[in-house]
């Protein structure tokens, strides 16, 4: 049997990062910046007013001193007035100094009121305040030129109010991985549609298309197939948009094993040394144009398909986008005991809770097996050589 | 100066929990499921053999029994053979069971192979299994009626994997939040637009409606109005839809504060005892139609638009969507010293590493402001009563 290490390495040599497209900065959170990114624009981009106040030279500044108020600046101002000697403009935050100012007086520091007042003629300083005081120089904070988000930057918000500061109005980001989502088996039938004799609703797509998203991927398509091998060719052909096609079910061993019927070869059937999980494909489909695309082929119980899909497609999804698979865990005692199978590495959905971690099936009486991965928030890791976890051992256990 | 609790106080008290619709199972991720969801088809539907193998009744079960193969049942048969006395059939995992058997035995405890074979005319039984081993009755894990998914769960793919195995194809799904996002401020323009004498790029709306989106809103409209009120008046109009109205800038004490002067009155301006967002406006808009729509307009300033987001908006559409608006927080080790104001609670966004938490503007001399909030994974939170936190003090420091 193949270790998860090995497993994990062959599927990371499957792809590569897929290549990076100008996208709007306010779009593509979770995407991965592909180039660093420079002020185009200073910032600020023109000296301006950091207060409510007036704006004047500070050589005329003395207690009492009484201006002749010539002008009023509100931010956004198109044209501002010349402030000469013995003058002031009334000034907004955020509003351009008038040529001949160097200086800000807040309004406290006035004889004037604050709020939606008339204009005065005139202003009485109360309180002087430094030269330059409560002006922002422009590019005081980013000069034109200065790099200032690092490429590999994950995208968030934060990120894309900071490039839209810095005058992009598109910024290059690594395109969203594309995922086709094929779960196979001829009992499926699409959720919430009536059941015939030996048929199930299909939850594997939909369980795999949605840890997808979550994970960042877009998801390009997503169907169930049936174990009819010219089904499945015909399907995979639908597929060939896709930068990973994801499969579940038919990599067995049993009779008709679809997956393994239309692919092997091109695939590689292996069996990995972990619970649950332990059939699995992977290898590059070789498409009619001849490019070659990842293909991971998981089983088909759906504890399996959820458990592989965190351990391998996760981080592979991570190397075509461009972001980092980190999986925090931590050590956490176990509420009750359970054993494991000798040589496989065995995973666990579990239950956090401030006395540790429980099994998901172990929840009561109370639950349902199909419920369990719903409750699940945490997935704890049993090593291949420990085959009795009991209650109080710390285990190690991934966040989902 | 109204204490950030009470300003909380007032801002959740603005809404209640928003209807619930139907959503196809595996869509709403991140919305709050809003009724108890039962099962309407028994898990699994029918009894199903848990391996690839033989079913085959007990009592001919005996080590060198051999069995007369009548039939060949794939996982999605439509019909299955009668097993009789001395009978086997052919039976692949999650395939219904054939009448008249009680039990499967794996190929592995058979003469036959494994895999894609031709199917035998007859099977050797080499060891036994007892009675209805490997055979999962229908209702084992739900039967009909069980409740499975509890009310107010947050919608995940696990859960909509669940719901789908249960016979659902579509869930009640509290609806998604509708934010109309307007930043204010004549100076304004939309990012990537060249910039005219007194401009700057609108950066505050595209941070507002990212950080809402990530939260799990859905963003309706997202717009830069200038500090004309018949433009405001225009913008607010246009929010009709909207579960939520968040505004920037506008709220202060300055001559043309556009949000103050347009809302004032149905809209409360108040001074927070927080640094950043002293001014924070909160209320309840009064539409043409009679209903009355709740609105947080936050300072202008892109890091108080940042913090006031997260202190107010986010726990006020969490109120909406019906989902938990925890705040995990932890004790960390400052690794700079940092003043704070004194009757002011101070939120700073910091970076976390393993020293502890540094505030993102005083990274070091590469840092630039403007990018500063692209690198907090923090916001730490200083007591109103503290102003001054030094080296190696620990913080209490929320995740973002």
């Amino acid at each position: 049997m193949r270790s998860v290490e090995d497993h994990l390495s062959a599927v990371l040599a499957l792809g590569e990062r897929l290549d990076a497209e100008q996208a709007p900065v306010g779009s593509g959170y979770g995407r991965t910046l592909a180039a660093d990114v420079a002020a185009v624009v200073a910032v600020p981009p023109f000296d301006n007013s950091a207060m409510d106040g007036f704006a004047v030279r500070a050589a005329d500044l003395e207690p009492g001193a009484r201006l002749m108020v010539v002008g009023d600046i509100p931010a956004g101002a198109t044209s501002v007035p010349w402030v000469g000697p013995g003058e002031a403009a009334r000034i907004m935050t955020g509003a351009p100094m008038p040529t001949g100012a160097d200086t800000v007086v807040p309004v406290e520091l006035t004889d004037q009121p604050s709020g939606a007042a008339d204009l005065p003629a005139t202003v009485e300083v109360r309180e002087v305040v430094t030269e330059g005081r409560h002006v922002r120089g422009r590019g005081e904070d980013v000069a034109v030129g200065d790099v200032v988000l690092p490429a590999g930057l994950r995208w968030s918000p934060a990120a894309a109010s900071s490039a839209a500061s810095l005058g992009h109005g598109t910024v290059p980001l690594v395109r969203r991985p594309r995922v086709a989502v094929l779960a196979t088996g001829s009992e499926l039938v699409a959720a919430g549609q009536p059941l015939g004799f030996g048929q199930i609703p299909d939850s594997n797509s939909i369980l795999l298309a949605g840890l997808c998203e979550g994970w960042g991927a877009e998801v390009a398509m997503v169907e169930s197939v049936s174990d009819d091998p010219a089904h499945f060719r015909a399907a995979l052909a639908r597929a060939i948009d896709a930068d990973l096609v994801l499969t579940s079910g038919g990599v067995s061993v049993g009779a008709f094993e679809v997956v393994r019927q239309v692919v092997e070869g091109d695939i590689s059937f292996d069996k990995v040394a972990m619970q649950p999980g332990k059939p699995q494909a992977s290898g590059l489909l070789a498409w009619p144009d001849g490019r070659r695309v990842p293909m991971l082929g998981l089983p088909g119980n759906p504890v399996s398909v959820f458990v592989s899909a965190w351990v391998y497609a996760r981080p592979l999804l991570a190397k075509l986008g461009g972001w980092s698979d980190a999986w925090p865990s931590s050590l956490l005692p176990a509420t009750v005991g359970w054993s494991g199978p000798e040589g496989r590495r065995q995973f666990v959905p579990v239950k956090i809770s401030e006395e540790g971690v429980t099994p998901v099936h172990r929840l009561g009486s109370g639950s349902h097996l199909v419920a369990s991965l719903a409750l699940a928030d945490g997935l704890a890791v049993v090593p291949e050589d420990v085959t009795t976890v009991a209650a109080g051992e710390t285990v190690t256990v991934h966040a989902l």
